[in-house]
């Protein structure tokens, strides 16, 4: 409990407390998941009663083995959401020298040092500094920066002499999986993939790692057999396999990105970077545009490490789209009409 | 995959392999879970669409801290399920001897034997043999042997000087609350406590650990924030406050067990055993009588330490109750012919 504390998106009790005068309902665009969830498919009493079955569990693996394009499920392990994954992994391992390429998702650095790693964050993999562990979030979040996927076989290729891991969390390459290694995973590489960002579902706790042994049997055996609800595996199940609502929401999402950078291109200095879920806006004036939004029950996301920097996730309905673009216009309009008055006074007219 | 496998009740797929001509639906007696479930609450979409907030997991480990009355939320950590912190708990202390006492549930040496720990079972708190972790399930399962809280608060002081943990299971110490050490956590103890036996609700995955600091700060940092599936955190909230279900669910299930034990009187050598949940009966026939029971479609838990105990859950509807009935009395019935026609054999008839 007494822990630094890590912001994180989603947390609207923490939206009411820095603004309690705002509207309600509010806007959550502080996340990275998609607005538009996957239909949860009936769920049954039993799957709420009974502790799910191995055969259960182990579909819900190749489901997610066939979707991510695994070659065997046997490489798959199914988790209470990837957070679980990333929180363990450090527990897994010796004491390691780890470099973090960041910024990025704070609780991987954080994650291994509390499990007493010797953690460096790196700005580039130039720059690795003799570290066993590399962690990459492959594209990153927040500013949707792809490594290739050439270049972390290499990578991989270098840690294995030294019995090092490369981690890649790819929480939100669903919708864009060009640069994925799980099709090509080396035998000392661990991938990550987020199920509740995707499919709108992050409540019910579903993620996977994909690794090769012994890692997946350290992760398994950590895990035990059901740590994964049943309510979570039908529903998972269910949404892995199907690829036509994937299609259609990652065309549906991409024509919502496209509408979101236009909002927020005339609040922006730089073009607008990140993933398809979630744009990243780049502004000097970035602390007023977080207020503004704030006071009109629009919460987004701030980074500790740089206050010029505004997360926005995909708003979900038509009134949520009007409202962001009514409050970003006056927002641009008072900025407009302050620095025109600023260089009135700054520039006297002649007389 | 390749690991030993341990035999655990509520798998039928296993019943269905063993008896494939078994008549269906099967009676699932194979595990410790209360057969009538706590109604689940309204679970709004947000729940499974949302993360849950930091608020909402707090609110569920007050609700556990007031349930099992310990005496501050902070002890209390969420889990999806007491299984994943019983595959946790070895992962963060250095390699250690860690005496369990058995037989009891197979995991727990299962898990700190996987984590490379020096494990020993012993049948008895007298021979410990230098062990510093004890791991005890009190009441125990399957046989429901009961520890005294004195007991159990004296090991802890022998362990404290060593840095040493008592680790508590009480899996099925909801109904019978008397021995707990909950209320009076010692600095080095750790005490388990499962909600989906004693709700009926195995399937959505809820588990306590009650542990002082250090050891509660370590496992929430190796299961991260978000373990917890929503629809887990609003069912268990609710549930876990719900006093009058809990004394009404005692009685039910006390009296279910006393009819249990009638039952199977017949059948055991010794008295039963066990807790309100389950009943152990031991008995040579043992063997014979799990046989009579595939064959009917009533699936019981067998162990693999000995083949003349087998554990009985309880039925949950007349209709099972008298299926069990009739395989019971025609297994006796058979039994007695057998054993009468052998004592004609082997005693002939005077001439």
């Amino acid at each position: 409990m007494s822990e630094a504390r890590i912001w994180h998106g989603g947390d609207l009790d923490e939206a009411r407390r820095l603004f309690p005068q705002a509207p309600e309902p509010w806007i959550d665009l502080s996340t990275g998941i998609n607005p538009i969830a996957y239909p949860v498919p009936p769920l049954p009493a039993s799957l709420f009663t009974r502790l799910p079955s191995p055969a259960d569990h182990r579909d819900l693996e190749a489901a997610a083995a066939e979707a991510y394009g695994a070659a065997d499920a046997a490489m798959v392990v199914a988790a209470p959401g990837t957070q679980v994954l990333i929180s363990l992994l450090p527990h897994l391992r010796p004491r390691s020298r780890v470099a973090v390429l960041g910024p990025t998702y704070a609780e991987h650095a954080h994650s291994w040092r509390k499990a007493e790693h010797d953690v460096i964050e790196v700005p580039s993999l130039d720059r690795l500094d003799g570290a066993s562990v590399v962690v990459v979030v492959n594209p990153n979040n927040p500013d949707g920066r792809l490594l290739k996927r050439e270049d972390l076989l290499d990578l991989a290729e270098d840690l294995r002499p030294q019995g090092g891991w490369l981690v890649v969390d790819e929480a939100f390459a669903d919708f864009d999986d060009g640069e994925s290694l799980a099709p090509v995973l080396p035998s000392n590489a661990v991938v990550l993939r987020s199920f509740g960002k995707t499919y709108g579902l992050a409540g019910l706790r579903i993620g996977f790692a994909l690794a090769p042994e012994p890692i997946a049997t350290k992760l398994r055996s950590a895990l035990g057999p059901w740590a994964v609800s049943g309510p979570a595996i039908e529903t998972g199940r269910t949404a892995l396999g199907d690829r036509k609502w994937l299609e259609a929401a990652r065309t549906a999402r991409a024509a919502d990105a496209r509408r979101l950078d236009a909002l927020l291109s005339s609040a922006a200095d730089e073009s607008l970077r990140g993933t398809i879920l979630y744009r990243l806006l780049e502004s000097p004036r970035a602390p007023e545009l977080f207020q503004a939004l704030g006071e009109h029950g629009i919460w987004v996301r701030r980074f500790q490490y740089s206050s010029q920097l505004l997360r926005f996730g995909l708003p979900s309905t038509e009134v949520e789209w009007q409202r962001l673009e009514t409050v970003l216009a006056r927002f641009c309009y008072k900025e407009l009409s302050t620095s025109l008055s600023l260089s009135k006074k700054e520039k006297p007219r002649p007389a």
